[in-house]
């Protein structure tokens, strides 16, 4: 479970109520029709701008990346670097029996289709093309949040604009006129919490995520490319080495 | 027929019209020569900024487009294997007769083109540039509609500095001050909800349909290829899988 | 001549007058001063931003364009397939004959070098650059209205703020401060109108006219390497219809 | 000197002080806390942002760029072609006496090289990697521009934003609000005036220039590379003709 | 240590301080309330957005960076032009001796690599490989700082409408109105400091550090590549330069 998103929320929402409260009472936050204005119009704008399907299936991405535990690089390498030995030991074929202790689903149909003899090539082509389909459906479940994170101000200010209009018409008693552009103020208020507590940090925390799982599924289709080329294993752990961080290279080889 | 949009317009007007009720009558958000600037000067930028056609011809997409029934990937997908087999067991002219059975024209024409003996590259390059152009012709359509909601919330600004300026002009009567303010404000919020309750959800939603009719397009290519290329059936069902994300794939062949 | 243009500005115009008079007299919306420090403020910034050459230039172009007569692309459609016909009954040399009747300079150029003996790739190469450089040529003059566009509300706020300075420093007499505000909105007023009404909407339209070129070139430089390759005319109409929609394709063979 | 940014600064700051002075005294709009927090600030960041060396390489570039005397394309081209026709009769060597009428420097160290015996290969891609850096620096040098111009106006907003604090927390004295609020607008002031008048139009000066720029040295390249080649003049006339706009390609052939 | 970093981050501070005690003490500037909607709804927000290590890393990674000594590129080229002249002399493995003087990594691997008899097209492709992901990286370390740039001055808009909100409401005493509003807009004014003072400018030192860091491990693979391809030292001399600007380009051979 993603840690530093809940953290990440309960501080920002923490810390604005407890400003709030320093000041007056929560309830001068919340108006009913200011909520349907900027909840429903977003609502409303991103099933135009969105299919059905797409809008659920994003709330589906985000649930499961965000539950998502990621993947340690250094033991995918490790793993890798494993399959080369064995490949080169007892040749490719002998890879068929590890395809069951591999969990991730990519890897494993990479293996598959070195076991079953593809040509390095076409094995890194039809691999890359996954990854960059993955990436372009990953991409556009950010963006259906950055999105929502785009309507919702936008909602908040023609909300403003509705409060204000009828506060102007209507200013016989000037007493009433703090509070009503008290109230014309909150739509704008809630679009902004919206855009910008919730829906731009979740769509980074999206996109962040699948650049993670990306450089993973990289070097997967690197390594298996190396294995089936019969590549020298130090060469290649070298190769892998390359894509990751100094400090996380640790070398199967004693030097 | 696009059940999303309707749904979502629904929405988004409903609730700000509820809203705006429960504040006072409606006919308060109703202003003619707000709306002659607002709409009328939107449409002159719009036709300052493109031709005539294009803009008629936008307005034809976006009717075409919301209306355009979503082409099953699966079934195509199943689709295309069956011309495969068909082609590797009666050669590829056998794919004549089932040119009738394709609604698709993009499709008709690929399969007109195998038959006629393109070269499988030859035939790749049209097909490919084809797509290329009505890509580009899409976003044409779903940028006009981008240029509407830049234009309408420029106009409605520079309506409320009209009505400013005049209003500034004219304050001896200190009642008439709010509602002239009021009105001024209107032209904001008709710019405002034009481009953000229908044109840039509606561009979104363009080309979101684009985006799809595109990869239904590169799977017709991608397949019609591996077909006259006479590449193994299972490997043709395995590229096109790449495509398309791991729960739609359902392979023909029993494994 | 370019009607779109003409009554795109006669109406955005056109309205924006009605609207103020009907709210007061024009007058009020002019001011000397206002108009100096927007109109020649963003001419000021044009100059150090663009040579004196390329405003002109700049200048030159858009009357140019606005002027230039769209080519009908079936016609050239038709006209390439006529030479190709004729290149291959009668050789590549019987174009020199048909260079008289052809209007465009870039494919007058084409044909000169097809006749002269140029290799296909020499052709294509030495075409696609022309094309390239024509097209940043094109997208410096949209540009220029563009920074005009950008540089006018700009200077708009400046001229404001100017006028508030100078409102809020002398308070004294209070129904001065409202004619004062006015005065100072007009040059926001000025700079929105210019940028929006006029520059942005120019730019737009001078973009749509280059890609409207570039497409028409694209189509001459594929027409005549198709020609100069002796490629069968049914494949070159069918790679030349592939740039354009469906409904434009008018085979000149009856199938 | 280029004498459009000079004009262009002259007419923006002229008609911005006659606008001025209409109005009331210049001193209005001169303060020293405004000014040190504006510029001071702007410098601040400018600092943060770019090394020491960076700032005071962009101020030369710029003084330079500025003093920079526009090579003409025509006599470039005029003498690409006479090195052409040396190259062809008296053989390659030939040049070697030509660098010394030759002011450019890249130009001659491109016929340096083509003396020494460089492949053409070699040469176009030594000299295009030297086009590439020279270009990335010419765009460092113009985005310090641009981040001066991103600064100012939000440290404008800082200072503003200092002076209403300070005046909200003291309205005791009624009379002192104007004055006190026409303040705390001056750094706004200062930094819309520094971004808009100052560093944008001057950033996009020196892309301009860096433009012009690129393209001689482009030329250079395709010149060197023909004559090393040994291609036809003429060929090689139009091929850098397709650079230019038409209307300056003078052939050095009577036709 | 970086000097123009402190400096400019002084500057800015300094003057800003200076500017606040002119008018009042700065006393007034501090309230705690906003600054833990400021701070900590920017920091929850960061949270959200990228993973704990990530922010971790960034800040460490700044750190690093503005204490990193840059690298002298003419020590460096000259450093490669005696390697050259060293591997022409006695051999490339007579390398393996010079690598204890060398103090980069990414150098000191290049040469290793090089001793170990690597083809130069595999050399290349690996260290490529290695900078294009060390600049992934560092780039996503400018961009957490971009982020919080980011949602500082949103957090800064949301605690001003909170501010607002409860002032409007509660507009009974009017001697408390001013006050109440210079409150609300501290967080305004917080959120405007942290984005333009300190992270946009940090950001961008780290983007310049960057292209630094770059450009000499380019000029790495580049001499290490030419040594391995036994390249004349001449012409690698001139390959290098074409990197650098021209007055840091000194030759080690006396022409």
């Amino acid at each position: 479970m993603d840690l530093s998103t809940i953290i990440g929320i309960c501080v920002a929402f923490g810390l604005m109520i407890m400003a709030i409260l320093q000041g007056g009472p929560l309830g001068l936050f919340i108006d009913v029709p200011s909520i349907l204005i900027v909840f429903g119009g977003t609502l409303g704008n991103t099933l135009v701008h969105y299919p059905f399907k797409d809008v659920f299936d994003a709330f589906n991405v985000a649930k499961k990346t965000l539950l998502y535990k990621e993947t340690s690089i250094s033991t995918l390498i490790g793993q890798l670097m494993e399959f080369a030995n064995k490949a080169r030991k007892e040749g490719i074929l002998a890879l068929q029996g590890a395809i069951n202790d591999v969990d991730d689903d990519f890897l494993k149909k990479a293996i598959q289709m070195a076991v079953d003899g593809q040509e390095p090539k076409t094995l890194r082509t039809m691999l890359a093309t996954e990854v960059e389909y993955v990436e372009m459906r990953h991409s556009k479940g950010a963006n259906i949040f950055v999105s929502i994170g785009t309507y919702s101000p936008a909602m908040g200010m023609v909300g403003t604009l509705i409060g204000l209009v009828q506060m102007l018409q209507n200013m016989s008693d000037p007493s009433s006129i703090g509070p009503a552009m008290a109230v014309a103020l909150l739509t704008t208020f809630y679009g902004a919490v919206i855009a910008n507590v919730v829906c731009m940090p979740l769509a980074g925390k999206l996109k962040n995520r699948s650049e993670s799982e990306i450089l993973v599924k990289t070097l997967m289709i690197e390594g298996m490319q190396s294995i089936l080329s019969g590549e020298n294993p130090r060469v290649m752990e070298q190769k892998l080495h390359a894509f990751i961080p100094p400090k996380l290279r640790e070398s199967s080889f004693k030097k």
